[in-house]
């Protein structure tokens, strides 16, 4: 039976848990003595967590540095968060051009990963997105393309127009799907934006209306949940905002800190969202 | 020992072989009847071509699209690659901020990717950049920023003066190696400029001069050897140009016809170099 469209799932599960914290799953080598303490230890995180988040998001940077063992943790992770129905964005900011964007579309939308969303990078054009929305809407995924991203350099390349042009690109993709295929009225085409842009945040909401929005920038990088309410659409629904190091490390290896961290996450942001109502 | 820098191992080789061809080696698992088949075949592409090439550029979509049997080809491939002294460029056009972008510079241009060079996409600002050109620094390796890629969409994002901006930023970052790091001139820091653009090629040099270049869209996207003269120095160093389907699948999975179509590729090359000068 095919899945339900990524934004369906992610909002009825942000609904049903009352939850707009996306768990960020970043292992790093350094903080662990070994391969097996640094798995367990993601695993537990993940498994304690699950029912205070809207999804999961592992960077696949962390799982590349570890070599193949990472990769194969980065497949015990997904195996996880599939059999707790939690929906999953693999943040890799992958993009190519023609074949191999179809590629990576394979890799990370398809087979085992159905079903799954993708970060994509649009740098190489608007042509280059194509085979990852496709590969998203066949499998019931989705893909969050860099519109804004949360570091301080982002306006060498992303100023001038250009983070408005692709917000309009990924409005016009996500239109294509105004036939109802979500009952959320979101589409499969969603967008990263900084959490570090609380300013903008009301506006980039406006100007996407069928994106999904994924808000990092939480904890680490110094965004404050207050201020991240007009992301969302007025049932509280539209947005994720993602925590990793902030979360997964909150006290060193503590997975009962973990927990913590991830509850005051959660209803830092529901009372931001109450207190604008 | 560590190894010699990357660009200096390239322009060695591409003056002692005469040739400026980078074997771009893409495994298509719908070419094959089994994954040993491809691994097989991938292999022996690699060692029948070893000799007419200056590199091996192993594009990281086609090996992650095979799950982890691709992730551990990905490694046997390096490795022979390594045994056989043949420079290395991983194309995996990562890019991402801070933490991350360190991970992926660890993942991909240190350990046992270690004087390895890696494609890097510039879009989420220049200070993303920099862990990648330290790691490869530190490692004898190098990284290929893209600056103007080969599809005919290159230009929605990459237009405007993105490309010039990118390149002056690079030219910025290569000439931090003045100290003579490098006997040839040129740095850590390379630019994927796409082959596609001819007429702009000698452009892209003279504004660039401390960057290695590599050209992709030779073969498959259309790109002729002989338009390509601009892109190299008097010497005839200075670029690489790649070539993947139009080699490894120049005639179905005939190992013959891969190695001739190498050598003709090689030969156009030279031949635009010498009737130039």
């Amino acid at each position: 039976m095919p899945l339900l469209p990524f934004a369906q799932r992610l909002s009825e599960r942000t609904l049903a848990l009352n939850t707009r914290l996306c768990l960020g799953l970043d292992p790093r080598a350094g903080a662990y003595g070994s391969h097996a303490e640094l798995r367990v230890h993601t695993l537990e995180v993940l498994n304690a967590c699950a029912g205070l988040v809207a999804c999961v998001k592992p960077q696949l940077a962390f799982y590349e540095a570890l070599g193949l063992p990472g990769m194969e943790l980065l497949e015990e992770v997904c195996g996880v968060a599939h059999g707790l129905e939690l929906p999953i964005i693999l943040d890799a900011k992958r993009g190519d051009i023609g074949s191999t964007a179809e590629a990576y579309a394979t890799a990370w939308l398809s087979g085992p990963h159905a079903g799954a969303a993708l970060t994509v990078n649009p740098f190489l054009g608007f042509e280059t997105l194509q085979p990852f929305v496709e590969v998203a809407r066949q499998n019931g995924g989705a893909v969050f393309v860099l519109v804004k991203t949360s570091n301080p350099g982002q306006a060498d390349l992303q100023g001038g127009g250009v983070s408005e042009k692709v917000a309009d690109e990924l409005t016009r993709l996500g239109a294509q799907e105004d036939s109802g295929l979500s009952s959320t009225g979101l589409s499969s085409v969603g967008a990263v934006v900084g959490a570090t842009h609380p300013r903008e945040l009301a506006d980039w909401r406006r100007r996407m209306p069928y994106a999904p929005l994924l808000l990092p920038g939480l904890g680490a990088q110094g965004a404050k949940p207050g201020d991240l309410a007009g992301a969302f659409f007025p049932g509280g629904t539209g947005a994720v905002v993602s925590a990793s190091r902030g979360v997964q490390y909150a006290s060193g290896l503590d997975v009962k800190a973990a927990v913590k961290a991830a509850e005051s996450f959660r209803d830092e942001l529901n009372a931001a969202l109450e207190s604008r109502s």
